[in-house]
């Protein structure tokens, strides 16, 4: 496999992805939000080879993702669980879908969010609840965090003398002349 | 390569795995959030093998989640930005940020959000503007959409039988034993 572990990076996407492994591990995730847990559910749904099953649900118990449960005695059965840091990727889940809803789904949505309540279909956003405001690239931006290395930080003030710099030229454009 | 192509599924979440490509793709894309736009800069940021990356750039490219543009004619030089597919994937990253963040980074945040106006960290979370609240596994279901098929239809189905079932089995055993 070409792919280098991104586990050395300070970067919490790399990690993340890193920890997730492949695709396959999201589409397992998915169906465990759906409450597949048994080994012939998750084969059943995603048409996957046993092998590569196996490895992927091994690989997200070890990452702690899943939790492997004996349901079974004789003969030995397990069944997989969502653990608290596995429930905690849903957010990603939930953006996956809402973006490919909008962007690969042209003949309509086959799968929606849905408000318990009211049951009406929702889009969920990113929101920021301690300043009250919705997050987009204007509001929100991406800085050096207490543990950020040289190489991080370095990067992160270049995005940010760029984004100042856009700023200044744009505000500059918008100085009607005299 | 073992991985099926998941294009033909219902599930938005598939289609949007298919079309980011690899892990690769996220950290390029990535990248291009953080202002980097040239072939040597991605390849500097990622020490990422010559081929690997071109190969990830034309598929990001031909997705639309990049455009290339010519920035220079002799030699032949091109610059790759985000379009508005490419910025639209932004949540999905702040998502995956988010979540590296609060299980990956034991010596602490390297990355973190930041609200332009006050300067101060956030934690993003997933909120549902139309009805005014965020966005947990209790307030909000995945449900079936408008052109979901038997297959989407009947896993939905038989997924939102399961949560009835759990709420019922907790609130009998709310009820009080007279």
């Amino acid at each position: 496999m070409q792919r280098k572990s991104f586990g050395n990076m300070q970067c919490p996407i790399a990690r993340s992805l890193e920890r997730v492994g492949e695709w396959w591990s999201i589409l397992i995730l998915r169906d465990a939000f759906f409450g597949l847990t048994r080994f012939d559910e998750f084969q059943k749904s995603l048409s996957i080879a046993p092998n590569m099953l196996t490895r992927r649900l091994n690989a997200l118990v070890e990452e702690g993702l899943l939790e492997r449960r004996q349901y079974c005695e004789k003969p030995p059965r397990h069944a997989y669980h969502l653990t608290e840091r596995g429930r905690d990727f849903r957010p990603v889940m939930l953006a996956l879908m809402t973006w490919g809803n909008k962007h690969f789904a042209p003949e309509g949505k086959a799968v929606v969010l849905v408000d318990a309540d009211s049951g009406e279909q929702v889009e969920p956003v990113l929101y920021d609840s301690k300043h009250d405001k919705l997050i987009t690239e204007q509001s929100h931006y991406v800085g050096a965090g207490p543990v950020a290395n040289g190489a991080v930080a370095k990067r992160i003030e270049r995005v940010l003398e760029l984004r100042e710099l856009r700023e200044l030229r744009a505000a500059r454009n918008q100085v009607v002349p005299q």
